[in-house]
């Protein structure tokens, strides 16, 4: 749909919305313009109140879920072991990504990717005894967002399994994530071969180790100001994160030739074959992050959003630990393998779009023209997509900056007024999995999150505050 | 100056530039209307011809040169020791960068340079019995690109300096340049003191060795595949190219992790703090394709561009090994370090503006937010760089696309006639020296190849064509 080429203010009888409206007919190239809330009268009463007589209260919260998402600057600190690392995994237990899901509900890839863990754990030795473990309830299940970690597409940690600790110093509180698993027939892509079981006892025998020996040699790396400069270089941090990546390796460089471990040289090589290293590192700094700006009364802010491949969650600050849920959206604007189409993709799945909420993502899509091939083809579409994010932003990132912009800041905070006004959801760059033949990652594109859960997370809020 | 918001065809009598005239009105934003060759007669009749009478055979003969310009893919295959791999260096001798000159003409920064690298190989043991060796005739001083080698800013190469060694196998030739000295302080930034000697026997005892054995080990790397994806991470891939660094490093990696070197972690150190470390492979692969698309007869285009801090000086594939000289220019639109301004400028040196003649440097200004800064700030600035080389160039690379610009091909392939015609000359990003203190660099900023040159060579090919 496009726009006329005049745009006359609709006067919807709400007067607080005519900034909002101007603003769009002002700005808008390629955005629908919508009745606020599409006039639903419920979300049109809890807009009225939360931007009139509520304003004073969640603008300030928002002010300071705003400063944390922003000031919020998180080490990566070491390696470690799951179940050492995590508070409250406890030894027999699989964390996965999204909300929480009765194992009866997970999807294909996921399943998959659990038994492949269980396999690695030891604790079976095919997939179907694998299977019995789980389903019998040997195993405790639980969301790795409720631990503090984050971790990409059909990811599942294990209790022995590697993962990267951060430390955010201004929350005083910890991230984690497992160590990305790399490309071809892995656990996180939804496969459960035996080439996939093998990659997990790597990870755990020598990246583990040897990855650990190289960033404590080096020191604290500060997450943020690589991606900062990723951001310069192409990526948008989450499709595509190759040059911050390619940093982290320069900058890791002489500490991993000096490891001391008979894999390095393998080591080595796996990490510097694998473009989406640093993804599971940025995930786990955003998520030390959004948890630290978690739970400030009154605020509108989206501090939580992940997928499990068959729900889709937020969670709120205003509204602390609850989520709200809806089923996972299929991903829009596909590039798809050769072989492959839209009949084979599995919804949307991973804990990765954490990083929208930091100002990354397809919030930062104009940064990268790579992600420019997957929402239209132009430079000036992937602007067009960060521009649709920044409507439903409070603020500006001052860190990550986008170099196609003359270094304005990425769209930082989103916040469910302006989700449910302008009926705009966050714009998530993703991967594909196929639905259910365990062959992997089929394709990428960007997943548009349900309005649902905003609306329902908005109006959530508004009876807290009343 | 602005354009006028309409322009009328100025018809200067010569209706064979009257396509031309119009070309600019259409495309020209931000760049001056000029008379063609500034009305200069002799300058306009050997113009008519070479547009006119000889345009066949010019034409014809730079649609060759443009092939091998675009064609040329040379490889990294080793480190090797110059006097062993460059041909006719021989024993006693000293490579400098620029058209040849004699050494009373040398430059302060250039000098130092000379006298730091005679220490280096044993010659001497202090500057003054150093300044005695090359005034006393003992040592041989020879121009760089006579031997295949293009070698940075003020960087000098002796025997026993380890040097790149690119083939190109499209043309069955090589080509050379030293090992990249790093940041601080060294003597490719006219640095003497015993740190930057130090500096050369680290890099002929360890980092030669190491790198020649990580080289090897990983296999021949095709240089200008990795340049086109720095291309993507804004790199113009010569002031700016450490995404490219970085995508070496991480190819090399693993083999570095395993080389078999007492220094390996020092070496690997040195490597990973160099920003500018892939500055010399890619000079290296240049001057090979260049070499190989010299020497075409009745070429109008530029194959040889460089400069001594002293001269600046330019070769036509057209009329051979033949120098087109003039003083070398003060750098334009400098950025200097705190402390300096353009008062302790040294002229613009080294031979990396053989970049700027494969369509990298200020040709590729568009792909970098980095080089932005240097050329009035914004991205918009930048492409109008990139545009206004495109005014003088015959194509565009197939292979150096321009991210900003949704992959349009960089501008390939300086053509005299079409400097001559709209006096604009080639933009060269580059850094900038102190004059006379030995300090080091002290800015970068865009020098502007000098007209006169180009206006020579036309006349030169000109004849030789009549």
């Amino acid at each position: 749909m496009q726009l006329p080429d005049q745009v006359r203010v609709v006067n919807v009888g709400l007067p607080l919305f005519a900034d909002a409206v101007r603003q769009q007919g002002a700005e808008a190239v390629d955005v629908d313009w919508q009745i606020p809330a599409g006039g639903r009268e419920d979300l049109v009463a809890a807009l009225a109140r939360l931007y009139g007589d509520a304003a004073a209260v969640v603008d300030g919260a928002n002010a300071e879920v705003l400063r944390r998402l922003d000031d919020g600057a998180p080490l990566l600190v070491r390696v470690g072991t799951a179940e050492r690392e995590i508070p409250g995994m406890g030894p027999r237990a699989l964390l996965h990504p999204g909300p929480p899901i009765e194992w009866r509900d997970w999807c294909d890839p996921l399943r998959r990717s659990a038994r492949a863990v269980v396999m690695a754990e030891g604790w079976a030795s095919d997939p179907s005894e694998a299977e019995r473990r789980i389903s019998n309830g040997d195993v405790r299940l639980s969301s790795a967002s409720e631990h503090a970690a984050a971790i990409p597409m059909a990811s599942v940690l294990g209790p022995s399994a590697p993962v990267l600790v951060v430390e955010n110093p201004q929350g005083g509180n910890l991230g984690f994530s497992g160590v990305n698993q790399g490309p071809g027939a892995t656990s996180w892509f939804g496969v459960e071969t035996s080439e996939a079981v093998e990659r997990l006892v790597f990870l755990r025998e020598a990246v583990g180790p040897v990855l650990d020996a190289a960033i404590r040699d080096t020191g604290p790396i500060d997450v943020f100001a690589l991606v900062a400069q990723g951001l310069q270089m192409g990526d948008d941090a989450h499709m595509r994160i190759q040059a911050t990546t390619n940093l982290f390796l320069r900058h890791l460089m002489a500490s991993l030739a000096g490891v001391d471990h008979p894999a390095r040289v393998e080591v080595a090589r796996f990490l510097s074959s694998n473009h989406l290293l640093f993804l599971n590192v940025a995930m786990a700094a955003a998520k030390a992050v959004a948890d630290w700006a978690s739970d400030i009364p009154g605020s509108s802010m989206v501090t939580g959003m992940a997928r499990n491949g068959t729900t889709f969650g937020i969670r709120v600050s205003g509204t602390g630990g609850r989520w709200f849920v809806a089923p996972a959206p299929w991903v829009g604007d596909p590039l798809f393998h050769p072989g492959y189409g839209p009949e084979d993709a599995a919804p949307d799945i991973g804990d990765s779009a954490v990083l929208e909420l930091l100002g990354l993502g397809g919030a930062a899509a104009a940064a990268s023209p790579a992600v420019a091939a997957f929402v239209g083809g132009s430079m000036a579409d992937a602007v067009a997509t960060t521009e649709a994010v920044a409507r439903i932003c409070v603020g500006l990132s001052r860190r990550f900056r986008l170099p196609y912009l003359d270094l304005r800041g990425s769209p930082l905070g989103v916040d469910v007024r302006r989700v449910v006004e302008t009926q705009v959801t966050p714009a998530i760059t993703t991967g594909i999995l196929h639905r259910d033949s365990g062959v992997g990652q089929i394709g990428a594109g960007v997943a548009r999150a349900p309005l649902g859960v905003f609306e329902e997370a908005m109006l959530a809020l508004d009876v807290a505050l009343r």
